[in-house]
C-alpha cells in the first residue's frame, strides 16, 4: 500500500481546516486558570502525535451528511477528550510505562495526576458536548462514556479468567474501542438531522470499524513483529484474554489446558512459554480465524457505509475500513 | 442542640418520599448488566450511610421553588453520583484506608476498580442529567464537575507548598466542596424556572454553605476530639495546607518558619511535632480566626437564603447553615 495514499492521511488532508479548528479548541479547553499541571499532563499525551482517528470520524461523518453548522468541531474535540481521559486512566489501571513511544503520564508525574487530569478532561468533554445544545447527541455520548467504563471494568474482572467467552470478549471490545467509534460517527448524522436509516448506517459503520480495529490490535500482539512497532506477547505476559487465546483455549487438549492454566490463570510464566503459546495458537488456527473475524467486521463496516449516498468522503471511509485490516490481510 | 431536631434530619423527614425515589433511582442506575463489580463497589460506598446532604439540597431547593415535575429526583441522583465518583477517586489519590468508618474500596478491591467504577458513575451522572432535557442544568453540572477536578489537581500541586495563599485555599475549597453544593442548589431553581435573582440566591447559599462546611472540616482536624469522630492531625501528617496552617505560617517567626518547613515541606515529622504545631496555631490565634471565617461564610449562606420568600423549607435551610458551624461555635 502506497504510503502517500493512506486513507486516514487523505482524510486528514481533506478535513485539515476543520481539524485545525478541533486542535485549537482542544488546546483552548485543556487549559486551566488555576492548575497548570492539567495542561502539562494533557499536552504530553495530546501532542504525542496520535492519529486523531476518532475526531476525524466525527468531522467526516458530519461533512458527508452535509452538516453546515459549527458544532461538529465541538463534538470532535469532545470525542478526543473522552479518548484522552480514557488513556490516562487506562495507563494507571494497566500500570503502563509507555504510550505512543513515550513514557506515560503516570510515570512522568504520578498516578494521582493521571486520575485527576483524566477526570478534568471527562468534565471538559461534557461541557463541550453540552455546547452543541442537542440532547440526542448528549445521550449518545454519555451512553458511550458509560459503555466505555463498563467495558473497562469487565476487562478487569475477565483478566486471567479462562472462562472468558467470545461473547464477553466482544462486550469488552465494544466498550474499550467500538463504543467511541460508533458514537463518533453517529453524532455526525444526528447533528446533520439525517433520516434514521442513515444515522443507523453511520452507527453500524463506527461499531464494526471499532471492533475490527481492536481485533487487529489484539491479533498483532501475537503476530506483529518489528514492522508494526508492537512488542509480541504483551497480552500474554499481562494474562489478557483476547480473541486468539480464547479460540486456542476452546480447542485445547487436556495437556494444553494445563499449560494455559499455569501461564494465564496462575501467572507462572517461564522461558519458552511465549514461543509455546504461539505454537498452540498456530496449531489450532486461532490466529487465522481471528484474522478472518477482523476481515468480516471490516466488511460489515464497508457494507454499512456503502448504503449511504456516494461521495468522496464516503469512499474514503470505506477505504479506511480496508486500511484498518491491511496490516493483517 | 437537641438530637431530634437536627435540621438535616428534619429535612430528611420532610423530603422522605422524594429521597426514597432518589435512593431507588441510584440503586437502579448503579447496576450494570455486564460487570457485577460496578454495583458491588458502588453499594459499598453508597450504602455506608452517608447523610445524602447534597441530593437533599437539590430536592429542597426545587421544592421550595415550587417545582412540580419529576426531574429534581434525577438531578439529586446525579449530584450523589458525582459525589460518589469523586470519593472513589479521592481515596485512590489520598491512598486512604477508611471512609465513613469502613475500609475504602481501593483497599477492599483495588485502585483499578475504584478508578474505573468512578468513571462509570461519572458517565451515569451525565446520562441522568441529560434526561432532564434542560441545557442550562447540564451546563451548571458539567461546569461543577470540571471545577471539582480542577480543585483536586490544585490541591495536589499545593500540598506541602508553604507558599499556598488563602486565595488558593479558597479555590481548592470551592473545587473540592462548594462547587457541588452550589450546583445542587442552583439547579433546583433553574428547573423550577425561577427568576434570575432567586437562582443567584440559591447558588450563593450553596456556595457559602459548602465553603463553611469545608472550613469547619479543616478546623476540626486540629480542634476536634473524640466527640467529632475525627482524628486530630491527619492533615498535618499528610502535609496539607489548610486554612489554620496557612494563617499560622503567615505570622510565623523565623524559628517557627523553620519548624513548618521541616514538618510540612520536608515531611520530617517527629514525636511532639503535632503538639508543637497545635501550640503555634493557638499562639497566633489561627484556630480562632479560622472559626470566625467559617461563621462568616455560614452567615453569608443564611443571608442569601433569607432573600427568598418565607417557607418551612427555606427556614430549615437557614437552620442548616447554623448547624454546619455548630460543631465549632
Amino acid at each position: 500500500m502506497d504510503t502517500v495514499t493512506k486513507p486516514h492521511e487523505r482524510l486528514a488532508d481533506l478535513l485539515s481546516g476543520e481539524m485545525d479548528a478541533v486542535n485549537a479548541l482542544i488546546r483552548e479547553r485543556m487549559a486551566s486558570r488555576h492548575a497548570p499541571r492539567i495542561p502539562e499532563v494533557t499536552a504530553h499525551l495530546v501532542e504525542a502525535g496520535g492519529k486523531r482517528l476518532r475526531p476525524m470520524l466525527t468531522l467526516a461523518s458530519a461533512r458527508l451528511c452535509g452538516y453546515e453548522g459549527p458544532y461538529h468541531v465541538h463534538l470532535a474535540a469532545t470525542v478526543e477528550f473522552i479518548h484522552t481521559a480514557t488513556l490516562l486512566h487506562d495507563d494507571v489501571v494497566d500500570e503502563s510505562e509507555k504510550r505512543r513511544g513515550r513514557p506515560t503520564a503516570n510515570l512522568l508525574w504520578d498516578n494521582k495526576s493521571s486520575v485527576l487530569v483524566g477526570d478534568y478532561l471527562f468534565a471538559r468533554s461534557f461541557q463541550l458536548m453540552t455546547e452543541s445544545g442537542n440532547i440526542r447527541v448528549l445521550r449518545i455520548l454519555s451512553d458511550a462514556a458509560a459503555t466505555i467504563a463498563e467495558g473497562e471494568v469487565l476487562q478487569l474482572t475477565a483478566a486471567q479468567d479462562l472462562k472468558t467467552t467470545e461473547e464477553i470478549y466482544l462486550q469488552v471490545v465494544r466498550g474499550k474501542t467500538a463504543a467511541l467509534f460508533s458514537a463518533a460517527t453517529e453524532v455526525g448524522g444526528v447533528i446533520a438531522g439525517r433520516p434514521e436509516d442513515e444515522i443507523k448506517a453511520l452507527f453500524d459503520y463506527g461499531d464494526a470499524l471499532g471492533i475490527s480495529f481492536q481485533i487487529v490490535d489484539d491479533l498483532l500482539d501475537y503476530w506483529g513483529g518489528d514492522a508494526t512497532g508492537k512488542n509480541i506477547g504483551d497480552d500474554f505476559r499481562e494474562r489478557k484474554l483476547t480473541l486468539p487465546l480464547i479460540k486456542a483455549f476452546a480447542r485445547a487438549t487436556d495437556e494444553e489446558r494445563a499449560f494455559w492454566k499455569r501461564t494465564i490463570e496462575k501467572g507462572d510464566q517461564r522461558d519458552g512459554d511465549l514461543e509455546h503459546a504461539l505454537e498452540l495458537l498456530n496449531r489450532h488456527g486461532a490466529l487465522d480465524e481471528t484474522r478472518k473475524e477482523a476481515l468480516a467486521w471490516a466488511d460489515r463496516a464497508k457494507s454499512a457505509m456503502s448504503s449511504l449516498p456516494q461521495s468522496t468522503l464516503r469512499d474514503l471511509l470505506i477505504e479506511l475500513a480496508d486500511y484498518v485490516v491491511a496490516r493483517v490481510n
